[in-house]
């Protein structure tokens, strides 16, 4: 096979057949195929496409660079739930544990922030001792003891993805439906699962703005999921504004442990049980959506959520302790608020402007190799819907000694829009897409 | 600047303004610029295209990435003639000499054979001593005593052509107008010419198979040349069939030189004076092209023409008396000929399978870095057109002890068509495109 075959295949619209992308795929993933081939084919791909099939076959291969994670003796299959990214979703750590807490296996792995939106992993990692790089074997061994493990992407899965990815980044081939998807779906279906929720977000905070963009990937996501065997489902969900109010890594660990208390804000619940529910259906644990989501409040209003959370930081070698006490997470020595302009209707708070203020405080990062700061964020107390005074405080900023706050806060500002009533809200959850196995 | 901003641009389909493309081909050049950044930027080209301003730009700056020559009292402006390669196309090695046998000053710079079309240089150095590798400083002097050098590319002329051009052919990138036409025009406008003529093949043999193709190269060229300041014509010319007679290096130049004395093929003679009195107009030698057609036609018949070529080889270390001597150019030990199956017209003699079948005996090369034999080939003895009765002979075949016989054969049968009555032939020149600053 001659890469340049392949290049003027896709080049001229032509399709690539499995074998033709499991060469290409071993060849970046060995290093024999040259980074300027690779990255040529990379851009035919970007601009030509690839259909349902070719995805699933470039997924497959990418899934087959690395390990296929193998459970044994599990009561139910393994399930987990990815997110797109958005700008305050912490969703992750309230649903993990409580699907984990209805018997539904969740080997779940995450990444980082980048950019505007923010990582799960970092967010668990403000929890004193918390370890999220835990090897395949820790991983199989907690999932067969607690039912859950939350931890990052190890090297022996998907290495194909990590060699491309960091090739589509310098050469403008990121913004490719196929090859999301099988980014995405790669590392997903080498986790194991079986049955996988998706949550593709769109609007001003998600990677795809518009609702057209976010349902064509859901498509592809849920086609390449079903082709590879794994049940997968996508709710396209709306990322205008921040989800929830607190935005920024100890601060989202605690609105996460309060939402497992019952007390969480109601789009982060709302989201979190049925992502849980979805789970639950999925593993074979429960074998509707209605008992599932009777089973997942249930474990919410008991407290076998929280105590599952409980289980899983201490087998992760975290100070369950901060479930109780929160003056044990990190916290920003500096307060400021931005405050209502005139009197009126908050109308609108944009998320990637809150996202990209975060940064500037230093709660998230811009390169892959930047340190964040756990503490700093925001508590959004006047969130979208909310009538303000003139004066009344929107936000709350936690930062350390005006590191960032000035951008921030200009940042905070232009986000925040204030009108004379409340502007008609596009519903949280916008579609639901399923795949025919999900039927 | 940074490279993935440009890819970006361009694969979005917008336009990369002048520093862009500056910063891009200094980048190849110096070789700061990464190959995977380069190759994905050339394929968003290729799918997305140039503007004509973007194509001049595109090319100034190959131009700017090395020397572009400059001639200092000269009688007329320094003229040129390009063709996109076909087979059997020596036009060349007879207009070059009867243009600068007219006063015209022609540097003269082509490049070797690959793949089924043939390269000036190839057949000139089946003359013994001709030496193509001239310095930039012995092409100056040559054109000013003689008028006239035909020389290989330097390392002096744009040198980002020679990185591109080796990127673009294992990256799947070659086929695309604009790229085309900055490689074949920054190596042009560097020869310090103020006059190109352009011979734009179409048809079988030739790169471009459509005369829509092959007509927007012309007008991008013609575009391309006129914006940087050269006036440019460019002729549309068939390649359904061979040009001429001759197929093979040491025959060309035989067939050549029959031509010069008046006694060569009409196709061959009328396309090389066509193109000889259209440089002398562009150079400035003459005021119309009707004159430039009668002096052209009087260097033919006194032999001017002839003797010029003879001055030519001498000033570049050749045997001069080939022109008189065939015996002095290497000959092929063996003959066969291909005949006619069946009595008829000579209706096709698909001109790429006869450019394949001369490369098989040894006459061309598949790969840059391949030697060639240069005598072998053929001779067309019926070309298209030509009633033939069954065994009359076609092709004579000229090979050395066999080497490449069969397949040779076996190509010349399927690229020879001969039907019950003489098909309609395309006219030799199917269109002629001038730019503004020729009308």
């Amino acid at each position: 096979m001659r890469a340049v075959d392949l290049i003027r295949t896709k080049r001229d619209g032509g399709q690539l057949d499995r074998s033709a992308l499991e060469w290409f795929v071993a060849g970046v993933t060995d290093g024999s195929l040259p980074d300027y081939q690779a990255s040529a084919l990379l851009m035919a791909i970007v601009l030509r496409g690839m259909t349902d099939e070719e995805t699933a076959a470039l997924t497959d291969a990418m899934v087959r660079s690395g390990v296929r994670v193998a459970y044994a003796g599990l009561p139910y299959t393994a399930v987990d739930k990815h997110s797109t990214g958005g700008v305050g979703d912490k969703t992750s750590i309230v649903l993990a544990p409580l699907a984990a807490a209805c018997g539904a296996p969740v080997p779940m792995m995450s990444g980082r922030g980048l950019g505007h939106t923010g990582g799960t992993l970092d967010k668990l990692e403000s929890i004193p001792g918390f370890r999220t790089a835990l090897s395949l074997d820790d991983l199989r061994r907690s999932v067969g003891a607690i039912g859950c493990a939350l931890i990052g992407q190890t090297s022996e899965v998907a290495p194909a993805d990590r060699k491309l990815y960091a090739l589509r980044d310098v050469t403008g081939t990121v913004e490719s439906i196929p090859l999301i998807t099988a980014s995405i779906m790669s590392k997903k279906i080498a986790e194991g699962i079986g049955g996988l929720v998706l949550d593709v977000k769109c609007g001003d905070g998600a990677f795809m703005k518009t609702e057209a963009d976010a349902r064509r990937l859901a498509h592809s996501l849920v086609a390449t999921g079903e082709l590879a065997g794994v049940r997968t489902e996508a709710l396209l969900t709306n990322m205008d504004a921040p989800l929830g109010r607190a935005v920024g890594n100890a601060l989202e660990i605690v609105e996460s442990i309060e939402t497992l208390k019952g007390r969480g804000p109601a789009d982060l619940e709302s989201l979190s049980i049925e992502f849980a529910a979805r789970m639950l259906v999925l593993s074979g644990g429960e074998r509707d959506l209605a008992r599932a989501t009777d089973r997942v409040r249930a474990a919410l209003s008991s407290g076998a959520g929280v105590e599952k959370l409980r289980e899983i930081i201490e087998n992760q070698g975290g100070d369950p302790r901060v479930i109780d006490d929160y003056s044990r997470l990190p916290a920003a020595p500096d307060r400021d608020r931005v405050a209502a302009i005139r009197d009126g209707v908050v109308v609108a708070m944009r998320a990637e402007m809150v996202g990209r203020a975060a940064v500037g405080l230093g709660a998230g990062r811009d390169r892959l190799d930047a340190a964040i700061d756990p503490a700093v964020g925001f508590t959004i107390l006047a969130p979208v819907g909310t009538r303000v005074a003139k004066g009344d405080p929107i936000v709350e900023i936690h930062h350390r000694n005006g590191h960032g706050l000035a951008d921030a806060r200009t940042l905070l500002e232009s986000a925040i829009q204030i009108g004379d009533a409340p502007a008609p809200a596009r519903p949280l959850v916008l579609d639901r897409i399923q795949g025919r196995g999900s039927e």
